[in-house]
């Protein structure tokens, strides 16, 4: 693996040499360098082990690896910003996921990408894999298959299961928001809040939203706003029409914008500079799709109080990483067998809370880099797992 | 995890403290503490990669981890000496088995335990995974599936996949038995061999053997002698019996051992001293099965010239672990798309020579520690891989 320099822009002969190889290292945690240890931790004395085990199943959990470790699970059918580009070229992102797991949460991940699209052959393979693992994070699966599949694996495991293209990004959304509001002097309310993008973030997002008391919430897809009376929508955006636009707002961003305290734009596509201009005074705008946001930054800032990005070149960067390491580093120490949504907008809030005193429109969400984060986020997710009674340990 | 003591008997205490937690760790090979490497290692660097893979497949190879990662994999129906004690309580082998790929062969290796024992629906598990990895071993599996499984495995997944109980035990019994004859002045096309058992070490041993060109073998199951007249045979034992017991020899291991130059025992039973006694001058006994031996090493050693045993505390141990991590990794190193019976012979005389001059009776086989071993199999399989023109590097 080549030395990656320290400065300059990053080159694509940079990122490819870093690669080479993959990202990934499986080491032992015992020695092996003697006939004793070898006796220890293969034959015989491994048969101890697993004649333990047979005997008292519990000791599956403590005395092999399999209770902790991540799943990165994807079929590669929706790669970042690439789309449908297959399991195999998705790999390099799952191993990327796998390293932040190790890196921030302190665990072992590993990812496995799937030769089909078929959610029951997805979740039949995980079940007849079951005793190898401790938890799924669901990565990359396309929009609306992907809630279909979550939540048949999340039924079929029995262990948490969380896709974090939904709630990873709806959980960091939600600390941002729970900043911008305060920052802003907006309850969440009386905030008035429009998601362009109905995909897997921008339902997840909604629904974290709703579950945390934000009041008005109007979604927008590539047709205009999603409302009741449009018979082109499928089961989950039904779902959520019956729940948003309480003012049953019609046409397109334009007029969905009009007066809005907060936009979230989670969609790939672009929104006006008179589109954002049409909101209220002291707006709140988090363009998030990349790597084009929505808004230009600067375009975005003569229109709102506070910008956010999913770009680490922009200050607000909205990054996933601040919320997955730490939500299944806590399900897992509590031996949670679920993440249900009150350990979600519990991760949002620690997630908000590192910011503390320091919040400033420019620093409405911790550093990825910040260690606080993880830990913090670990300890919330603990105490809301205790008090939804979902955990073994 | 406790400290191992360094002395003394190995104790279940000691065993279970080490296991603690499991004994694997999955690292990032890359630095993860900036900005920067975040934007290589993850979004969005590492889109580019996924991007180059997308277009050029054979990336994947060269820019994932997955083409030099072996899987180890059971079901956990025939563990060590406790049989089918299930996929949970057979994962601490599993470990143990990733662990010596990475000391011994310089491999990635993570194990998967699965919960069917279903020929087909492993096969199809595999299939779905293949984009995950670069290699199958599998382990544990009982007899006679093991062999339908290997060779549906192999078929369909067009990477290295060997059933290590099978050809493991088959390599390092070739190499101890080449030093074995060469100390006791014989040919193989002139030697007279008697196997016990006939599960997946003795079928896997029987074929090497006869690919060596050993010309007169004679197995023995719990019925007595293998040969053609015998209607109680599977399709597997029936196919040997075709090609061995020369002498169409009936009756039990007495019979089978009286005047035989070579006596191995893979059969988990016991064979009496008065059986033994009637082998040749200068008899070579391999008593394999742990932790009991079919005849215990200082009884062999009264009527054979040279013993061996599958225990570490005795000379001449017969390990698997000479065998595996070599063979993965010169087939790995080579882009071998399977594993041919030349390369497994390859392998045994790679191992065969490391003892070399140093031939006694109480050193027939290197030690599993000595670092010649596992490069000296990597080279000789990729040049035997190459012979067969099963490379694609």
């Amino acid at each position: 693996m080549a030395n990656a320099h320290t400065t300059g822009p990053i080159t694509e002969h940079e990122v490819l040499s870093a690669h080479e190889g993959g990202k990934l290292s499986v080491e032992s945690k015992m020695p092996l360098d003697s006939k004793r240890a070898l006796s220890i931790a293969y034959t015989p004395g491994v048969a101890q082990v697993s004649r333990a085990i047979h005997e008292q199943p519990a000791m599956h959990t403590s005395h092999t690896w399999a209770s902790r470790l991540v799943v990165v699970l994807s079929d590669g059918t929706a790669v970042l910003g690439l789309g449908n580009i297959g399991p195999a070229a998705s790999l390099p992102v799952m191993e990327g996921k796998s390293a932040l797991f190790r890196e921030f949460g302190g665990l072992n991940s590993i990812p496995l990408v799937i030769d089909t699209t078929d959610v029951d052959e997805i979740v039949e393979t995980m079940v007849r894999l079951r005793p190898s693992f401790g938890a799924v994070n669901l990565e990359d699966v396309v929009a609306p298959r992907c809630f279909e599949l979550e939540q048949k694996l999340i039924e079929a495991l029995d262990c948490p299961v969380m896709h974090d293209d939904q709630h990873g990004t709806a959980v960091v959304v939600l600390a941002a928001l729970t900043n911008a509001t305060r920052l802003t002097g907006r309850s969440f309310a009386d905030t008035r809040v429009v998601i362009a993008g109905a995909g897997a973030a921008g339902i997840a997002v909604t629904e974290i939203l709703l579950e945390a008391g934000v009041g008005d919430i109007t979604l927008t897809d590539s047709k205009g706003t999603i409302h009741g009376q449009r018979n082109d929508l499928n089961d989950t955006k039904a779902r959520v029409a019956a729940k948003t636009n309480r003012n049953n707002i019609t046409g397109g961003i334009v007029e969905a914008l009009d007066g809005a305290d907060v936009f979230i734009g989670v969609s790939s596509s672009t929104v006006s500079e008179e589109a954002v201009a049409g909101m209220a005074d002291n707006a709140i705008i988090f363009a998030l799709s990349n790597p084009d946001p929505e808004v230009a930054p600067d375009v975005a800032a003569r229109h709102a109080a506070v910008v956010a990005t999913g770009r680490s070149d922009f200050p607000n960067q909205i990054n996933n990483v601040l919320a997955f390491p730490g939500i299944f580093r806590g399900a897992l120490d509590c031996g949670a067998r679920r993440i249900t949504s009150a350990m979600k907008v519990a991760a949002a809030t620690a997630i908000a809370d590192v910011v503390g005193e320091d919040l400033r429109a420019d620093y409405i969400v911790p550093s990825p880099l910040d260690d606080r984060v993880a830990t913090g986020v670990a300890r919330a997710v603990m105490n809301a797992a205790r008090q939804d009674a979902v955990t073994t340990a």
